[in-house]
Order: C-alpha cells, then sequence, then structure tokens
C-alpha cells in the first residue's frame, strides 16, 4: 500500500503527490470526501482500498459490476441503544394500537409494554418479543406497514437525543457510502432488522434504494381483497428468515449473488458476514465499528446485550480487519451534534 | 397514444415524423430496436408504452429508478418443451453421476431415469421430481454447484435442435430486454427456477446479471471447512421457496421491493405477477408469449403439462392485456433459425 500523507503540514506538496499518484484522493476533484474521519489508519485503509480497486492499472482492479459494499445497519450506519429502533417501533406500536386490544391490559408481554415495565420485559426473553413483533408488524398489507413506518419514523422520538430515530445515523458512514457509490460501489445493507421496516427511509436516509436492502423478513400471503379484485401482499405473523450471524451471507448470496469485495460490521451477528467477505479473492476490506465513545454515543462491546461484539473483535484481531475506533476516528458522529437542542 | 407508422413505404416521411415526433423510435438513432418483431399491435403496444413512460413530460413518464420490468424465464425468454430445461439438467446429471450411486440401479425414480423411462417417470410426479432435484442439486458448495451447471450448459444438447440449451433464447425478446435497458429500465427475471441454476449464464445470455435473477431456492448452510478455515455454503435438499404462482409477486416485493411497471409471462404460473403489475397507479404493461408455432417452437397452451396457460389467458382476454402470438408477431424465433443444422 502506497500512502499519501495529507493534512496541515503536508500543505501544497500533499496535494501535488495525490494529485501526481492519485492514491490517496478520496474524491475525483482532489477534495475531501470523508471529512469527519480523522486523518488516521481507518480512514487511510478505506481510501486505499477504494484507490486499489478501482484505479486503472492497479493489478487488484475490480470491474464496476463485482463492486459490492455490504453494511450491517444497527450499530454500524445507526445507533442500536437502548434498543434496536426496531424494537423501540415494535413498543411505541403496541401503544398505539392497545385501543382496539382490551386484553393487551391482563396479558404478556402487552402488559409490561403498557405499563413500561421495562425490567419485565426483559426477563421475558425472545419468545415475548417474537410476539410483540407478529402482533405489531403482522395483519395488514405491506402498503399499509410501509405508512405506519413512514409516519413512525416521522414523528417518533429517540429518548436520549430527542430527535428522529433516523438522525442518530452515523455522518461517517453517510460519507462512506457516498465515497463508495461515486467509486463505483454499489452499497447494500444486509440487516438482522426486518426489510420492510427499513425500505420506507433507507433510500432518503442513506441513499440505498429498496432492491438494495436485504434483511430479515416475515411471510407474506398473495391475496385478491375481492374474487377478481385489487391484489395484496398480507403480512402474516410468523418469521420467514432471521439474517443474522450465519443467515448474513446466506441472504447475500440468495439476494445478491455476488461476494462483496467489502464489508462493515460492528457485532458478533455479523462475524460471519465478515468472515464470508474475507475469504473471496483478490483486495478485501473488512471493517468493524468499535463503539467507544459514552460521551457522544455508547461505549460497549463483549458485555453488551444489545450488539454484542466479542468473537468478532477476537477474530478482527487476529485476522487484521479495520477498527474504527468512534471515539478516535471519527470527528463527528452525529451531523445534528453542532447544533443546538431541539425545543 | 401517438402512433407513427414506419416500414418500407414509410421512408424517409416516416424517419422524420419519429425524429420529431419521437413517440415511436425504438432506440435512440432512430432504428429499429425490434427487428424481430412484425410491426404488428404487439410491437407496437411495447413501443408505446416504453415511450409514454419515457418522454420527458409525458403525463405517465416514470422516473429511471422505477423502471422496473419483470420477465419470466421457461417458455418466456427461452423454451420449456419437451421439459423445463432445468430438469433436463437434472436428468443429465442422475446420469453422469450414476457410477457412484450402485443403489440408483434399482430404487426409484432414479431407476427409470437411467433406463429412459419417461413414461414411468411421467406417472411418478412430484414427489419423484423433487427427489430427483434434491439428489442432484445439493451435498455440494454454492460454488460447485454453479462449475457444474457452466459445463452442462456448454456441453449439453438439446434433443430436437441438436444445439446448446442456451440457444433456444427467444431472438425478440432478447430484443425487448436490450431495448427497455436502453430506455433505462432495470430488466429482472422472476422464475420459478432455481435461482442457482439460472445464475451462472443469465449475464451472459440475457445480460441480466446475478442480482437481477429472482426464483426459487434451496436452503443453504454456511459452514467453515475447518475450525477457523474458509467458509462455504452448503446446498442443502430442502427446498426453501418456490417462485411460481402467488410466490412471484411475494418474491419481487421480497427481493426488488418495489412494484414492475411491466411484465411478461406465458404461462399460469405468471399469472399473479401479471395481476400484481397490472394492479399498480400509472401507466402499466402486461404482456403474455402465446405459444402458437409448432413449426418454429411448439403450440401449446390450454391442456399442456409444461407451461400450461389457461386461466392466465382468459383473464388476459377479459382485461386487454398484450397477447404475442409467436407465429404472427415474431419473424424470427430463435437467432439460428436461418443457420445450418449442427454437425
Amino acid at each position: 500500500m502506497r500512502r499519501c500523507r495529507r493534512g496541515p503540514r503536508a500543505g501544497q506538496l500533499g496535494i501535488l503527490c495525490c494529485v501526481v499518484l492519485a492514491t490517496c484522493r478520496p474524491s475525483a476533484a482532489g477534495q475531501d470526501a470523508l471529512p469527519s474521519w480523522v486523518d488516521g489508519p481507518a480512514k487511510h485503509a478505506i481510501v486505499a482500498f477504494v484507490n486499489r480497486v478501482t484505479r486503472k492499472g492497479s493489478p487488484q482492479f475490480v470491474p464496476p459490476d463485482e463492486r459490492i459494499a455490504t453494511f450491517d445497519n444497527d450499530g454500524t450506519l445507526w445507533s442500536e441503544q437502548p434498543i434496536y429502533f426496531q424494537l423501540a417501533f415494535a413498543l411505541d406500536r403496541v401503544k398505539a394500537l392497545a385501543p382496539r386490544h382490551p386484553e393487551w391490559k391482563t396479558g404478556q408481554p402487552f402488559k409490561a409494554v403498557l405499563e413500561g415495565d421495562s425490567t419485565r420485559l426483559a426477563v421475558m426473553g425472545e419468545k415475548a418479543l417474537g410476539e410483540l413483533v407478529a402482533a405489531t408488524h403482522a395483519g395488514m398489507t405491506t402498503e399499509e406497514f410501509s405508512r405506519v413506518v413512514t409516519e413512525w419514523v416521522a414523528t417518533s422520538r429517540h429518548p436520549r437525543f430527542h430527535r428522529p430515530y433516523t438522525d442518530l445515523v452515523y455522518q461517517p458512514m453517510l460519507e462512506v457510502l457516498a465515497y463508495l457509490r461515486a467509486n463505483g460501489f454499489r452499497t447494500y445493507i444486509v440487516s438482522g432488522g426486518g426489510i420492510e421496516f427499513m425500505r420506507p427511509w433507507t433510500e432518503k436516509v442513506y441513499g440505498i434504494p429498496p432492491e438494495q436492502v436485504v434483511g430479515s423478513s416475515g411471510i407474506t400471503r398473495y391475496q385478491l381483497l375481492d374474487p377478481g379484485g385489487r391484489p395484496v401482499l398480507i403480512k402474516e405473523g410468523k418469521v420467514e428468515f432471521v439474517d443474522d450471524g450465519p443467515g448474513k451471507p446466506v441472504a447475500i448470496n440468495r439476494f445478491i449473488g455476488r461476494r462483496p469485495i467489502l464489508a462493515f460490521g460492528n457485532s458478533d451477528g455479523d462475524q460471519q458476514m465478515l468472515e464470508w467477505t474475507a475469504a473471496g479473492p483478490g483486495a478485501r476490506f473488512v471493517g468493524l465499528v468499535h463503539h467507544t465513545d459514552a460521551a457522544r454515543e455508547w461505549a460497549y462491546d463483549r458485555q453488551s446485550r444489545v450488539g454484542k461484539l466479542d468473537k468478532a473483535l477476537d477474530e478482527a484481531g487476529a485476522k487484521g480487519w479495520v477498527m474504527v475506533d468512534m471515539k478516535k476516528d471519527w470527528k463527528v458522529v452525529y451531523a445534528f451534534e453542532h447544533l443546538p437542542p431541539p425545543k
């Protein structure tokens, strides 16, 4: 890897060096496409990789069609604390739908949600979560669900930052997405979150269109509203596919049919996607976002209930995957950081 | 719909008319992008639709991102007689693998395959077919399967035409695919055939890349070959999803997340995809390839065992879907038609 030092001291010599060698220009115009990144090893690794696979004549050149980049969503592109945002959506939906379900006042896990009893909810585990998701993500058409998600995204507020959840996207990762696309990559989300929970807003927020969103899914059923009438897809309350852990390479193979050359994750749920990406031939980039910044975001890894990063952290160390230290590598976490707090 | 007559007699006036009005130009240069189509109602409907959704200022203009076109494969893009080509592949694989499976000499349905007893095979039905597919499409990695398919495509020959199966693609439909892409559409296959059976050759044959191939799938399992070793995806012998009939709109929703504005099919297995496409807002194109040409291809519809077209034929008539009469509408069926027979 050839590196060009740039920074306040490098000055015009640095710029010249970049123009001549064209090895560290994040954008064609010589502008920095990753301004929210500290000029350190993580940023250098990203830029060096992109140059290596896109520069004509490079021995590791990759044709544009094969420039596939996959990103986990929760904890990689937006925050995931104190609970996955899709779970926050489900809890809000239980409250919104409660008037239509008087039985929820006495039946668990709904009672705990309505009473705000998060301790009780936490001990009820996976099965209870499954019931909540089934009750809030099913029994309607895909179009109705999309409208419900869009409305929730517009009106709900994160409990710590008092802003829309979609404000809690990482500015440095938005820059990586745009930088990759400007260099001929196609950027995909490969998330444990629900496909239909993400698609209504990923294009607006990340620039990632619906067909490049891969995620978990529930069974949907085709139905004509009346015989011969308007066809709809009904969301049923059964899980079809969980796009997490070993499910991620399986889903990448099924949806994309090509192996990514770049992947970013942040937790053990991404380990297999990162292994799968790393194991392909030619140049590969494998990155892990490490949550190290309790002041601006959160700090957690091996012991976390949400977004646990333990085995993948060991593997990253052993295999030399690129670690992004949120505290050290990111000048800015959220775009709203320097704005006045919301009213 | 404004129409511009073109043809040998229209001459320069026709060309001028097209240049000025730009309403019937199948390609930007004024050349005919659909030369294998007879200048009749089906061709006119295709060209008129494309103009309507792509012409700036058209009340039915559709932005490029939403120009999604879906095509069935068997019987719509390539032939499907006398048996689905993927079944021909499975039968050939049984023969190739037989030396490793002495028990197949006496056990059905393998015995019937090895003895060429198609009558017996036909009466054994779906379950037997499932066993054949499981035995020939599983127990190997996705990469190994891709190599096996590629080799079969290169070496096998169709029993009637004595040519590679991939020669039996419809020249007029190749022109439609290219014409749509030249007009900003993305062209998808949505087939009952297996995703992994199609992807090794669809880009070369149709110009359709792997990520735009939707189809039936088997369960795959992520595995490390040795602890800490190379990761692979193992194809298991269980069906995951059947992309046929009502499964087609379900798969379109899951894989693409947008509703097509154009869809082409040829059988009852496409009926729901066509309904789903037709039911969206704005301009829609719904087409059915009708197999009417026993001399150049095959003639079949309501009574056919393979590619039965019965209910969808009624619906097409009732709803005014565009019928493509292979005999009347296509000047050429296969590109090899006028070549000398293979040795």
